[in-house]
């Protein structure tokens, strides 16, 4: 088969299955309602957020030049990722280009062909890529099970262990146990590995997540990953543990040595993020209380954080309570197979604490219309 | 052994071979004549690149918000890859948050489990961790062996195949033979893959790269990927192909689906960067001219594009020549295991657009001093 035969194989099937995806831009300002973007705390348009993203850009250049061990680490680096460590409570920190790299990087690094890996059946694509590129034994356990990841660290045959998990899970938006896990992790001498992407700025005391809520941060067998684009507004991600770890990532993590260092603006702009969040705790507040009326509204549990999970009876009808909800002025997300991890497609709601009352008000009026 | 064990050793063994790095900041301005970064044209320092990150972060946010198909897609990127597919002379472009993504995307997307890879020795980490991302098998081939490639690609049993490359390799600096490469491709049936992050802005006509220069640019069955964090000063990657290809990825390329879309900041800067390239070609003239006087200087061919790879006796050597330069104030780059394709240590000398004559005439006076 040819190359232009098998790409057109792939778009009909895509088309049959009701799955075609494409990019539809958005403007700089519209009038929608976004219920479907990960900027929890409308910190991305923040002035003095897009002021320091301009002014790092100003500071040191468009781009960081070259890789981090290269040339390509600056003060604006070492600046965030001293903030970072400070606020979730670890030793160290290391900032990568984009939180799926931050996933990649520890994952990889930390395990070795001796290492099991067992991972939450519902972890995000970039830990689910990040288990396919280390070295060791993947075993997936089923969703928010202790036991079974019990079970799995003491049948091992491999001499050492991770146990990978999100803080909150990024389609269903429901917590993990992080405190079991950590128990069951330090009787099996396994390595915690939390992604704290939609916990951030969202969770926990001042938004300092729920590592940090469940006195876990600064243990040195567990390690957070997080990305700098949801909450904090920018872009990247970074890896926090302690010293040796990040040490350690340095020196082994591929996906951080052979990527250039993060743009200036966007560690300036994640920095300052990070201070409006420290000098105006507010807002972490007002995602919440934005995320329990959506709840409400909508008639599901209310969210650990601020992703809302809203189950539909297939792809169709979610695209086209989707389409009703944006022709209303709302903006949900919608996923789909496979972007979902149990196959049901549905809405997701996000919280933002950038929404006013009066759109609130407007979201779940049309949410109560459009939805069963 | 314990976490914190496990650690300690393997610093220890980092230590013992020579091969423990650390990352060094370095200030928004010093005296040093970069030799190392890979801002080729010098233009992540340029008024009008700086001036459109800072505009775009003002215009669009600090962050994209979300990923590119939810409601991450702004109008700087669609700018941003209309450009650079005329540029380059390609039906269509995706931009990606970094070029390790752009190679994960292009690589995992287009392969299935019938699918034989085959990959040139020598290619960058990214495309090493996306062959092993990838569902086919791989075979790597010796570096440049095109016949090596025709014998792997008659002998396969997979139905499809495709075929990995840089234009500009990443440490050797040498480049690919891209019209024998894609001669066998199509006597095969096999898909091209062409890394052009080292040859974009600095090799074939006003920069455009060699896949442009070879008269490859816009084959349905060519796909080039492409850094804007090196020529172009700023930060993220592209998939440049048909409308076919970039389709194909929107709704199959898990490291494009799930991350965030590239920074506005980002993107500006690379876009105005590129329109920079286009009024001021003597700018791609520039960075040759340079390129070639460092060749001359410490007796290496002349390079097809930026790079230029020293060979050193070993590791420690290396480190002290970088040491030495440093000392001048030459900062070069030093590649060592495992960062190197063929495990001998080396200097890599990088020449860039922005070193003025005066400088390049210190930094040839330091290289005859310290090399041997």
């Amino acid at each position: 088969m040819s190359f232009d035969d098998w790409l057109a194989e792939q778009a009909a099937k895509r088309r049959d299955a009701g799955l075609e995806r494409s990019l539809v831009s958005r403007a700089p300002d519209d009038d929608l309602v976004d219920l479907a973007g990960n900027d929890y705390l409308g910190l991305s348009r923040d002035s003095r957020v897009v002021a320091a993203a301009s002014g790092a850009a100003h500071r040191w250049g468009a781009g960081a030049g070259a890789s981090r061990l290269v040339t390509g680490t600056l003060g604006v680096h070492d600046q965030l990722e001293a903030a970072l460590a400070v606020w979730v409570g670890t030793e160290a920190a290391l900032v990568h280009s984009t939180g799926y790299h931050a996933n990649l990087s520890a994952v990889t690094a930390l395990a070795d062909a001796d290492t099991l890996i067992v991972s939450d059946a519902h972890v995000h694509a970039s830990l689910v890529d990040a288990c396919r590129l280390a070295r060791g034994r993947v075993q997936v356990v089923p969703h928010l099970g202790v036991a079974e990841v019990e079970e799995a660290l003491s049948e091992r045959t491999e001499s050492r262990a991770l146990v990978i998990t999100e803080s909150i899970f990024s389609v269903l938006g429901d917590a993990a146990p992080l405190t079991e896990l950590a128990d069951v992790c330090a009787r099996h001498g396994a390595v915690l590995v939390v992604d704290e992407a939609h916990g951030l700025g969202v969770a926990g005391d001042g938004g300092r997540g729920l590592v940090n809520a469940t006195g876990l941060a600064g243990r040195p067998d567990v390690v957070v990953t997080l990305t700098l684009s949801k909450a904090l507004g920018a872009q990247g991600g970074a890896v926090l543990a302690s010293q040796a770890v990040v040490d350690h990532l340095v020196n082994r993590a591929r996906p951080f040595i052979y990527d250039t260092g993060l743009a200036p603006a966007a560690a300036g702009a994640a920095h300052a993020a990070l201070d409006v969040i420290t000098l105006e705790p507010a807002l972490v507040q007002r995602v919440n209380t934005v995320a329990t009326a959506l709840a409400d509204t909508v008639g599901v549990d209310r969210p650990a954080g601020a992703v809302l999970s809203v189950p539909m009876p297939g792809p169709t009808e979610a695209v086209a309570a989707q389409a009703a909800c944006a022709a209303e002025g709302i903006r949900v997300g919608c996923f789909r197979p496979p972007s979902v991890p149990d196959g049901i497609s549905r809405l997701r709601l996000t919280a933002s604490a950038g929404i006013s009352d009066l759109d609130l008000a407007r979201a779940c009026d049309v949410l109560k219309t459009v939805l069963p």
